[in-house]
């Protein structure tokens, strides 16, 4: 079976982090990698369109029980569900988030949001090999850095770390 | 975005089952159709086969974490993980059923037990097209059928009323 | 901890089911039972209720992550989401048919309805003991019944079957 | 009906963070508050404890299917699920997560691990009232905490906080 990653990021996102998620997209299909994302616009749009562009397969796992159409439409610059392989409708809303983090055997996020750190954290708490590009910091009470995410600086560095880093397993 | 059709059975199922499925899973992919199925054994690895054969696109949403490598080296005859093209790991028990149901635009049941019950139960209740090939039969209380499952007699006439029923649409 | 039993029915019920399961609901509270239910109208609003007559534990467990209010409302007879001790708002779609059939240790569906069917099938699948008053019929392909789900003819007799079948435990 | 709190906090905490939740416990319990939590060990069980130790009512909305007694014997100084009023067993993994915090009209974190932030950012997500007491830190990837927490020092500070936010509402 096809190595899977899930790439993360904000439905509300920059340009810098749009052209990163359509670059890792592009990366990760051509890497023969099946990409897993949440199905919305923004990073979730871009590197779906990044995947598409190639050939590659990408499934959406939304939140709620739509094919995503309307939330692409409301999202300025969207890649349309026509770029999505397949469309899991879990209906489970931010549930969904688990089901996402738990199928893929590294998570690779882009940019930050509480939606995006909620799949940071359940990634790392499943302990999937976790990169982050453009992240947030997590720092412990006494101000120090909380070890275990993967800080990247660009989307090159994003792809070949959720390939490098040996693959979850559940044996 | 292609048509999704999720297509349910047994764990356990007979041989007859077992060829229904991998035909259904024929049909479904020279249709262009994406399929949908649990990822465990029986007729969820059949028609996965049957879909692979083909060249098609079929998703394995499993109940655990797993790959299913373990699940289907149990169970006798079935196809391996390498028949699906994704694998949703969700990880919620049961509660896949619903998942599995919300995301198909039809559903198709072959054979009888207490899981596809439940899933031809949850596509009847979320108003998704459902057709049952060789399944269990459901009464009220005075013992009269209760309408609204499509019976079929053959895996083709079972993927043409899956495919002839208009598509569930959240519009 | 205290035995749980989940109460399962429509939300549009008749009159006797309502009647039912009011008269459920008073003989689980008088036996100390902690009550499950969707925490819908129909049945599910009428057990709450008299459990809550009875000062007994009664939690709803929702598909949406509203508090039942509005559903309660338009439900014609209903008991209000002050007769609920907890509500667990799972916004997981029927999904939460899962959730509240996993947390009991016996399963007791009123009436019959899609989504009923779909709570009695998980509970059979997930070998929780199994009662139904004034239910559905489950044959097989043969037209032969299914055995396993104890069918029963009064509120009396369903309550004894939840309380008398031995626990369902995962030791 | 009763407003409801969440209170998450790690499995492996910390002495203080022990004493913070069963003291948090005891101020929710009489405030006339259900609690709910995630029905493990560590934080988990003493807030438990707390809520038990004055009479009120207290739900664990576990991960898996099982009671808890095996979770608690493990974790040190555990309280035992007979603390719990109710156990609603999820079998969703940390996909229990997102159920735990949509059921709460506030959440109340105590003590840092992967799985706490996950609930403090679902929460934040879901924009629930969110209060951390002796938690991790969040900053943008400038190094700017990214505002929305409400953190907090003590017990008494942070039941001040949960009850003083306006209530979660979905109208």
């Amino acid at each position: 079976m096809a190595r899977q990653v899930a790439v993360c990021g904000p439905n509300d996102c920059t340009d810098q982090e749009r052209e990163w998620a359509v670059e890792v997209g592009v990366r990760l299909a051509d890497a023969g990698v099946v990409v897993l994302c949440g199905g919305g616009g923004g990073v979730m749009a871009a590197v779906a369109a990044g995947v598409h562009s190639r050939g590659g397969v990408v499934v959406g796992i939304r939140p709620d029980d739509s094919s995503g159409e309307r939330a692409s439409r409301n999202s300025q610059g969207a890649a349309g569900p026509d770029d999505l392989t397949v469309t899991v409708r879990t209906n489970l809303g931010q549930a969904r988030n688990a089901v996402l983090v738990t199928s893929a055997d590294a998570v690779l996020a882009i940019g930050g949001s509480w939606g995006t750190l909620s799949e940071v954290a359940l990634a790392m708490r499943l302990s999937r090999p976790t990169i982050w590009l453009g992240g947030w910091q997590i720092r412990d009470a006494a101000g120090d850095p909380v070890p275990g995410v993967t800080t990247v600086d660009s989307p090159g560095q994003a792809v070949a770390a959720a390939l490098h880093r040996p693959r979850w397993t559940d044996a």
